[in-house]
């Protein structure tokens, strides 16, 4: 198992990505490689600093001398710096070099760069991220978060069929349930698009061979507290949905923390339930999953927030080993091979 | 000060509808009359129950036979049921008998209603529906959040100039920030629509004229931690995100409770420090704001929530009381006069 870190990406890079590369190796034994790419110098220099030890011998650098910033577009940005970290890393995945690439940069940069080195898996239209969030039965994925914001119907579709290929696959969820994002659980809620998606996705269900249980419009609350293992949305939607629901949690913890320390007696509460505010913080952040894979390319590629933490970039290499592991390109393969023969 | 309630809509009416008028009579002493529309029998035989005096000569019954269902489609509902409460207390508001409109029912009859019965002030396009959000530099209103689900980029331009009419004649901002909702701060970052609302409202700022600054596109965070007074999006876009802060907020709380009731010394700490979360709770509460307007109609519109709490239905006849008090169209009409004066 290995895996290629984009050293240059995110807004605290490198630190927090040595940081989080130390506390990978420290913690997911099937990784046996772990290749850095970036700068050099700048990696060699922050190591010690970072409780990196370049000695192990799991550890290889791989020297990138171009970064792609977090505000390029990224599609022109990957063909223009065939040197930036991105690019290097993503072309060690296309020579079977790496089997992950993980990265907290760019968004726009990593998903042209997937699709332009690694190509699709046959049968994808368009690849998608899918987001995991917090639901109480299990995790539920937004799914696009992010890379296609100007999706059309049929991309959904193909959203709907990765993501029950992902969920039964890596979280071994039989038939996932699926629903579409909208202003409203009704069928006849939604705007024209995604009502085109609810008509092609109720088309694959009438086969009697969808991978999942097709459970119509969801809305924000479905994201948490009902059984929902993938929700489809375009890219702008779900990026959209997906910050804001940070923010939400975000501003939340901040208040809180706020008012428990605004008298004495309430911050002898909030030390003896300390415990608690650790527990809503383990299952409320978003650094618990540190990285989204990006669906539908031919190998395994980790987003991750641009002001990823340490812990973050850990739980991204994570997710990249999961991937990995659970052979999700395998699952999205056999699952859409599978449908093209019942057609 | 007059204000017709929509006794019969909502999830819980109409007894939470009931609660909360007694809740507003007791509490907002400018609130002369309180029209109750719906189901005369059922108010009177619920009215006991829910501590509302009926002999209070603040009150008035107006009985609407018929109910207009939460998932019914909104527009031909109001056309179809004349004698529903939506229609019926609409009508007070046309023919003056009533200074306001408050409903927790059926948001598209409701704006239906206000289009078809009130029209719309000279110089707006569509109506959108202005929902707060508890930031930290005062309130951020999300508009469009759910009137108007299929903008046109040049109905967000209406919504930034009714909306800094609003920010302005109610909350007393001078100049409000105005942004866009956008999978990005970047300029360059958004789809097709936004980057064309992006131009209008660029084009307008370029006058000199435009009665707010404009910050550029925002991200979910900036709804509650940047200086943002309108957030500007499609009634689709909107509403699936106010949904999605609210569950998020709910789900938070919810799990704290779980965490910090998971043994008798974190109890303890809760009981402690259980200031602090009431102070949460009021301050990320959706029944804190009660009540969203309905911006652009000629007549004060407030919607609430389907699933409002009594609290709620209070807050919002508080907001219709507010709205009148503050003369919003008046503002919204003469922001638009000079608007169009100057052009």
């Amino acid at each position: 198992m290995k895996v290629a870190l984009d050293a240059m990406g995110g807004d605290k890079a490198p630190r927090v990505n040595l940081e989080g590369a130390a506390g990978a190796l420290a913690n997911y034994p099937t990784l046996k490689k772990l290749i850095l790419v970036g700068d050099r110098g700048a990696i060699e220099a922050l190591a010690p600093e970072c409780h990196l030890d370049l000695g192990d011998p799991r550890i290889e650098i791989v020297h990138a001398p171009e970064v792609i910033g977090m505000c390029e577009p990224g599609a022109k940005a990957v063909r223009r710096k065939k040197q930036s970290s991105v690019a290097v890393a993503m072309d060690l995945v296309k020579s079977g070099d790496a089997d992950a690439f993980v990265s907290a940069g760019n968004t726009g940069a990593c998903v042209a760069a997937g699709q332009l080195k690694l190509r699709l898996i046959p049968g994808v239209e368009r690849p998608g991220i899918a987001s995991g969030l917090p639901n109480e039965h299990g995790p539920c994925h937004l799914l696009d978060a992010g890379a296609n914001p100007e999706a059309k119907p049929s991309h959904l579709l193909g959203y709907a069929i990765m993501g029950a290929a992902y969920a039964t696959g890596v979280y071994g969820v039989q038939r996932p349930k699926i629903g579409i994002m909208s202003n409203g659980e009704e069928d006849e809620k939604g705007t024209a698009f995604t009502k085109e998606v609810f008509t092609l996705v109720s088309a694959l269900v009438d086969t009697g061979k969808a991978p999942f249980e097709f459970v119509g419009n969801v809305e924000g609350h479905d994201l948490f507290d009902s059984p929902l293992d993938v929700c489809l949305c375009d890219g702008f939607t779900g990026n959209i949905v997906l910050k804001s629901c940070e923010a939400t949690a975000k501003a939340m913890g901040k208040w809180l923390k706020e008012s428990l320390m605004a008298s004495p007696v309430r911050k002898l509460g909030a030390a003896l339930s300390k415990g608690a505010f650790a527990e809503l913080k383990a299952r409320s952040s978003a650094e618990a999953y540190g990285g989204s894979p990006l669906l539908g390319v031919n190998g395994v590629v980790i987003i991750a927030h641009g002001g990823s933490s340490a812990l973050a970039i850990q739980n991204a290499i994570r997710a990249g080993v999961e991937s990995v592991d659970h052979k999700v390109n395998e699952h999205i393969r056999t699952t859409l091979e599978a449908i093209k023969a019942d057609a």
